[in-house]
């Protein structure tokens, strides 16, 4: 029997604590596939005596997780605490500079320093294993960096935030409000007390720019990444995008392109017969576009302490199964140092379809002239539709237009907006939201 | 710089000739993520003139494979040529004895020799890899062996023959009979000339084997699976099933129950609403429960020459970024000696719904006979449906009447569409098709 690999988890959130549950209760199992015991000897949290529903006396404790990182006699450090900078980030510098692993599902951490924890780990010769920080349970970080090694890819694209997810799918099937549906969410403990970091987008733009890495070979850019949240979406958009043979979905995209590489979050309209309409609740899912296999698309739980756990798991497992000294592939895909510049497409340059939808007077003259200011914008239509009122309540002299167009750009669809709301017959915002394309429809 | 990582291929059809071409093609992009070139420098197949648009002139050729096995210079052999016997089984056994790594896309080989592969890879601490061999590109040999370490897995079923879904997909979607989809299937390189090993669901057979081992840790029984194939299904079937809220596809079934494993392969029911319904096409799907993460949903091509070769040159990605010695966990999941024996479920213990299509003379009666013959055997019923005859050349005599039951067992429902047969109204033979229960629905 080789000798156990000893593990010390920074954090005992949902995530932590499930892990040390499960790793107690599998360990033969764990013993027999890993061909060596998976111990956890030292953890570090906040506070030594909360109930946890785990017993923590027989390891190791630290108040502080940069101490464990630096002093406790570990192979592996799972790094559990949460956000971008200390203590996380000096934690898991530290262990990956005297040689100890790091398994982290801090996708903040990564977003931001990801590359440079990326190099310290190749320097030390250990593994830095990311597969919960990206869409929960699936295995997409494995996908990317090992499956699919040789393939060029084109696009990446998914549901990578649950919360979002969740709020879309009640508002859809239950033909709830956006603020109803928040409130349920809230309640289910599926959306934080300040939902702003979920609903505005910024959670799925750091999964978002992990992926863009691995899928592009480019250096991570978490930073630089357009961003809509879906609090402008409302349950009239949802019904117009349904009747035309849409979902309305929040969707990170990252894209390669002739100009650089799009990266993109915001509510996107996907055919209803494609896979990603039928992804519901707190699901995420991945597809990932590959010239030489094909569409990939991977679907599963995308957030909970034990669809974490599970990730984590298997990070650990497969350090567990490797001989010391074994390096199984540089942490993003490719050495740090060959990493290329991330080199952004302006959002104006983007080309797709758009949904457009025009609350307008009801008057003579303004059907005609919203066709013209598209034409004018060299815009080709797909659809006009009139649509009634959905609500008695909503003002009779209103009625609302919706455009869905043919490939254009950003920039032409802007400025026909803009056109449009010179016109002076606009009775409310416009609401624009992207078309996006996907193989199966 | 570390040594070229050196390949020996074995079968030169459509995926040898598209490996061939992208090692070659991708050497810069593997060399870099891989650290080290991944060199193709022998080669066997039947003949060696073909032209197969790819210069093997400068590799060393083999007339044997199984020469090849034993005496090339090699690290990795790629079997590709097919059969569960020799010279596919002979040339894997020979290099894993010699300590040189397997690589193949060989479900037949594997589901009959499966486990003896595993021990002599073991044995030798060489790595035996299958991507390829189950749903051609979806990595689901890797999220089963690697991601799901220390999940209990409950339930894993797909669609993991294209040529059926084919056929089903175009039966549906164009109102076409299976006969027509199968000879467009043949015209398209979709199913062989003698396509029976397809339709009639061994293939798929071949691949749940696999599934079943890596799921639930036990020994391959690839000729222990209860088989019904396709070519029954009408378009009839279809239109009934859509009416009621669903689709028809071929699974392959896996599932843990009291009395065993479970191992169906059939024509199967499932909701409109999952995403199981959406793969349409050649493109396969796998859904995989476990206890810790959920349910993970796998989609993407299934088979064709350059997807199979992706996940070949997966495998080989793997090897070639292992330091030479690593072995990187056992071939199928869990030591070759501690797979549990297989112990079958019996068929007729299995329980869920069905739907069942009978053909009946129209007279007074007939509905109350049936209703009855169901209640006898204790199938409570979700839906009875009387069908208008679909084409005007139909019998005005006769009628079909289709039952939706609530879970009941297999045993009851052959029981009772027995006592239905014995009252001598049917006209045509009944129509049975498990519907299974998804997640989703």
């Amino acid at each position: 029997m080789t000798d156990a690999l000893k593990i010390g988890v920074a954090g005992l959130g949902t995530v932590g604590s499930a892990l040390f549950r499960i790793i107690g209760e599998r360990h033969n199992m764990l013993t027999e596939i890993c061909g060596r015991p998976v111990t956890i000897v030292a953890v570090s949290a906040r506070d030594r005596s909360r109930d946890r529903g785990i017993d923590i006396s027989k390891v190791e404790w630290f108040d502080d997780p940069v101490a464990m990182a630096r002093d406790a006699d570990i192979d592996v450090l799972v790094e559990l605490i949460g956000g971008e900078g200390d203590p996380a980030l000096a934690a898991a510098k530290v262990a990956l500079a005297r040689g100890v692993h790091v398994v982290t599902a801090n996708k903040a951490l990564l977003a931001r320093h990801g590359v440079e924890l990326a190099r310290t780990a190749e320097d030390a010769g250990v593994l830095l294993n990311f597969e919960a920080a990206v869409a929960g349970g699936i295995p997409v970080i494995k996908a990317l960096r090992e499956s699919l090694t040789g393939n060029a890819i084109s696009r990446v694209y998914g549901i990578l935030n649950g919360t979002c997810n969740y709020i879309l799918t009640r508002m859809q099937k239950d033909n709830m409000g956006f603020a109803e549906c928040l409130k349920e969410a809230q309640r289910l403990g599926y959306a934080e007390a300040d939902p702003t970091f979920d609903i505005e987008g910024n959670d799925t733009a750091h999964k978002l720019a992990i992926l863009t890495s691995l899928a592009f070979g480019t250096e991570i850019a978490g930073d630089d990444i357009y961003l809509e949240g879906i609090t402008n979406i409302s349950i009239e958009d949802i019904h117009a995008a349904e009747e035309l043979g849409y979902r309305i979905k929040l969707l990170g995209v990252a894209q390669r392109t002739a100009s650089g590489i799009e990266q993109r979050v915001h509510p996107t309209m996907v055919p209803l017969d494609s896979m990603i309409a039928q992804v519901d609740g707190v699901t995420n899912a991945v597809s990932i576009e590959a010239d030489i296999v094909g569409e990939l698309v991977l679907s599963g739980p995308g957030a909970g302490g034990d669809a974490t756990a599970s990730a984590v798991l298997g990070d650990i497992a497969d350090i567990a199964k490797a001989r010391p000294g074994h390096q199984h592939g540089p942490a993003l895909g490719r050495p740090a140092a060959h990493l290329a510049p991330y080199q952004r497409a302006r959002m104006r340059s983007h080309e797709g379809g758009y949904f457009i939808s025009l609350k307008v007077e009801d008057r003579t003259g303004v059907f005609a002239s919203i066709a013209k200011q598209m034409a004018d914008a060299k815009i080709s239509l797909e659809s006009i539709v009139q649509r009634a009122p959905l609500r008695k309540d909503t003002d009779p002299t209103v009625k609302t237009i919706v455009l869905v167009t043919h490939a254009t750009t950003e920039a032409s669809v802007r400025a026909a907006v803009e056109a449009v709301r010179g016109e002076g017959y606009l009775r409310g915002e416009p609401q624009v939201i992207r078309i996006e394309r996907t193989q199966a429809a």
